[in-house]
């Protein structure tokens, strides 16, 4: 085998490893409140949205491509840590320890200098500190925020949210984008005043 | 409503609208064999496969991030025309004109110089002639091939596929990337070896 070859079967084999992703499910739901999206349909929709800013990103200077790789490949541990719910406080204890042990694991199955620099991404994304991570990480979070309202708000009804928490995930974002925040803001207003949240 | 907030609200009404390919179902089976897999993954999967495959990407000169761009919206079309199977003969009959207007509602959604970009990567993608294009439908014509192969068969078998209708579907690969030219090859081979595919 040529070390060609050989990188290909490592990147096969971590390609049908991630399909997993598909069978991670989340707590948010589809517009047409069907089920609830998995990661692999998650990561498909916000790499999306991304794209959809495109001008907002170019003008703050960012690294397009950075970011769409980010979200990409963010949830990906998950193949092996399972979903952990934002707002699940003992879910989120060991959190950190079961992910690095899943990303050790996964990328490290890829050849090794890929490996380093995949899991070097997965780790700024999850700091939230250069520029494109924190970008990426809104993003992230608005994702669900918008789904849970295109879908009646069923996610946010089921666990019982208020807007404090809701907006309190979304913290940077009036700086980041003054635009979404407005519209994040529109929202909260109208879910508080159909009730679907909480004050 | 300035300019910007003008295109956010377009932006996030497309969003919503593209939430529907998370219930289009392809023919493809994840790899446990539970369901076969949605638009949504397929696509999240197959841009997957592009950063794997940065390398080899770079190495052609060709821009990566354009690739992603393209396997990221290729099936947004969908959402209205629906899969159509590749081996399906009279489904692919008015495929093209189902597809365009499709192109023309979904992304007509969006702020007007931003959805004549999108349509045209759409329809660059579609037409396979630009070397991006090539090299991004050859992922996408592969990720269903691999697919059906990490599940062992099952919509091989199903759909009674033969070796040279699933290779006739991958022509160019061998000049594009010809290991995992070879890597198909040697799938092919076992393939028949096991019967789940014919001669």
């Amino acid at each position: 085998m040529t070390r060609r070859e050989e990188d290909l079967a490592k990147r096969l084999e971590f390609f049908r490893e991630i399909d997993r992703l598909k069978s991670v499910y989340r707590r948010a739901w589809l517009s047409d409140g069907s089920r609830t999206e998995t990661d692999g349909e998650h990561c498909w929709h916000v790499s999306v949205l991304a794209l959809l800013f495109s001008d907002i990103i170019a003008e703050k200077g960012l690294d397009l491509l950075k970011i769409v790789k980010m979200l990409l490949i963010h949830d990906i541990v998950e193949a092996d840590a399972g979903d952990t719910y934002a707002f699940d406080v003992e879910g989120n204890q060991d959190k950190k320890e079961r992910e690095m042990k899943a990303a050790d694991r996964l990328f490290g199955l890829l050849p090794e200098k890929q490996g380093a620099e995949w899991k070097n991404l997965w780790l700024e994304f999850d700091a939230e500190k250069t520029p494109e991570a924190v970008f990426a990480a809104l993003l992230d979070k608005f994702h669900p925020f918008y789904q849970n309202w295109s879908s009646g708000g069923k996610g946010w009804i089921l666990n019982k949210l208020d807007t404090a928490r809701l907006h309190g995930r979304l913290k940077g974002l009036d700086s980041a984008y003054p635009e979404l925040e407005k519209t994040v803001e529109a929202i909260l207003r109208e879910a508080l005043r159909l009730g679907i949240v909480k004050e």
